[in-house]
């Protein structure tokens, strides 16, 4: 991810913090933003579907400051796989978060100018990754000393919006100049702005869809199959010593996710090569390269992944905007600017999803602007290369 | 299937066939095409993988009469889980072959004119179904007695090719005037053009690609894990009594194949509605309307199928030109006219594979028509809607 346009972006917002001394050297560790991940605890939450959750936490982090009147706050919110990791480093030499290329000092989503946070969403799917907090069916059921498992309550992309208000009123936040994300980021942003007018100036849903119609409800649901089919599933308790957790169908799950978000042009570095030492052509339990790599990058993946969470992520994603009659019965609600993202070759979110979003807000008289992100990536491009809408991005926070 | 453009094209075909007195009728049953299953027995088969079959099978059927110079033949080639019924019924009222729509006396490859014949593939999908006769894993191995399983050997489209001409010649054949097919039945056509440019005149490749590369691999990879995730798939060996089958991962894969093969449009009518009695918004194993119509609908289509014909022909798939280097290098071995016909929502192969692949036999100065075709359906446009190009096919063939 640390491209040339990257390195440039971050010595050019670099040259306006440093002495003059410092501007004719190579941007050094210092310029890079320094983030902490801090935890957001909660009390008596009750789910939109009417569960009662006695305490919960959350993990968070935040850049730049917030202002007196508590209005120049902007929250990211992240994709299925991802976590509140969007921007900066936890230490000098840390690999960046993952929009990091658009947010920081002098960066579109400039952190010298908003107080800009980013929290992991309830049943976060990284549950057994150190630098991710969450609560979720893995975490202990208060009322019986054990993991929830399935008993966790259904929670949806609506829940992680209310978390998210609750962290925002905890650290003083009164309005968001700016909701943006990704994908089921993406969705999170519209939920915002839908929800909470009044708070919401600008949304920015990158590689997004205005609605999870019966086809995206059918994939959300061939993603997860795999893990109800692993005999280790056992109905989702497999926390107990002893047993082992589904990782067979959890790295499966996370292959087809991995295929999906990208595109052909990714893959073509792969060509048609057998994996090494193989003979698919004349052996059938044989394969490709390109097989075998996204066994081994799913497979990584699951290891700090939680299968269960798995499950309620991809329902939280069939439950966008199910409390509303129809997208464009939500989408009325809203009082934003908009900036709509969408990925030329996306296979999840198909480029279209994007024009639609638009077109009925632009129907509704809503202020927005759109442009295709394009690249070889497909789905990801929102993620990877957003920084190509650098400009667009601007223009959304200058207006 | 049964459109009122379909009834009326089979009435201005019958309109030349009948006296007088019945054209003032509606069309009776007589109106249409018989077609008679028939079996295909070769012996001593080598496959392109080097591996002896000693004897084998496909069923077939045609219509049609072949002239002296035997050169009026067609071969239709079937998709993933198709078999040879492309045209015709096996008796009045039943239903009709797959392409009945463009098949047939008067219509766009018209029986009245051609010899058009249409074989089941080895290892064909449907091994447990009464009406499809095919060699494959689950036929009994002459060497043990037993069915092959696993030990059957890989098979790649050009296999499909060899047998599909050995039975043409078994039946006289010299030159096909037009080899055509969706799908799968497309890399066959394909294959055919570039193997044996002499025999081949014409070819239409339907909701095809020109090239199987990196990221369809790792597709048809996601198609057929649910297999070899089911416990009762025990590697291959699941034909012996009191064994059952791996029908919950038969089941996942077909899902896929099923939604994989649909887009958005067809899934619109399911809308976001629970199943029956279900609440998806509350209970985490509960499910929408569409999921259940997905399994429900694979479920059956499992009943018919085999776990390891399905594993042998993504295979098959992934071996697509894989004697060529390239697929230029393929293509420019044939010598046919060409009608490429991509589905403009094609998410199985996106449509720009048949741009490209139109793109590239232009380029290799071949004669090359193409045409979009439209609608709800995304890749199966190509099977249940090829009609909307019956103009196209009629001057293909006219030329």
């Amino acid at each position: 991810m640390t491209t040339p346009r990257r390195s440039l972006l971050a010595a050019t917002a670099l040259a306006t913090l440093l002495p003059l001394a410092a501007r004719a050297q190579t941007p050094s560790p210092l310029a890079e933003l320094i983030v902490e991940k801090k935890v957001f605890e909660f009390r008596d939450y009750r789910t939109r579907g009417g569960a009662a959750l006695a305490n919960g936490r959350v993990g968070y982090q935040t850049a730049g400051t917030l202002n007196a009147a508590g209005d120049n706050a902007v929250l990211i919110t992240h994709f299925f796989t991802g976590n509140s990791h969007a921007f900066g480093r936890y230490a000098a030499g840390e690999a960046p978060g993952y929009w990091d290329s658009i947010i920081g000092p002098g960066k579109p989503i400039d952190t010298d100018r908003f107080f800009v946070v980013s929290s992991d969403t309830l049943a976060n799917l990284n549950a057994r990754d150190a630098r991710t907090t969450t609560t979720g069916p893995a975490s202990v059921n208060p009322a019986t000393g054990r993991p929830y498992a399935m008993d966790f309550p259904v929670v949806s992309i609506r829940d992680f919006v209310e978390v998210q208000k609750l962290l925002l009123e905890s650290l003083g936040v009164k309005k968001l100049a700016l909701v943006a994300g990704p994908s089921m980021g993406a969705l999170q942003a519209i939920e915002w702005a839908c929800a909470y007018p009044d708070w919401v100036a600008r949304a920015m849903p990158v590689i997004g869809t205005g609605e999870v119609d019966a086809w995206l409800l059918g994939w959300l649901d061939v993603w997860e199959a795999p893990i109800r089919m692993d005999p280790n599933w056992r109905n989702g308790d497999y926390y107990a010593q002893g047993r082992q957790p589904p990782m067979a169908g959890l790295s499966e799950a996370l292959r087809i996710v991995t295929l999906h978000s990208r595109d052909r042009g990714w893959a073509r570095e792969f060509g048609r090569r057998p994996a090494e030492g193989q003979d698919p052509a004349r052996r059938i339990g044989d394969r490709f390269a390109v097989e075998q790599w996204l066994e081994d990058a799913a497979s990584a993946r699951a290891r700090v992944s939680d299968a269960n969470s798995f499950l309620f992520l991809t329902r939280a994603n069939q439950l966008f905007l199910n409390e509303y009659d129809s997208r464009d019965a939500a989408l009325k609600q809203a009082r934003a600017r908009w900036l709509v993202l969408p990925s030329a070759g996306d296979r999840v979110f198909p480029v279209e999803y994007g024009h639609e979003l638009a077109a009925a807000l632009r129907e509704l008289g809503q202020p927005v602007a759109m442009q295709e992100l394009k690249g070889d990536l497909g789905h990801l491009e929102g993620v990877a290369d957003v920084a190509q809408a650098g400009e667009a991005i601007r223009a959304l926070l200058a207006g």
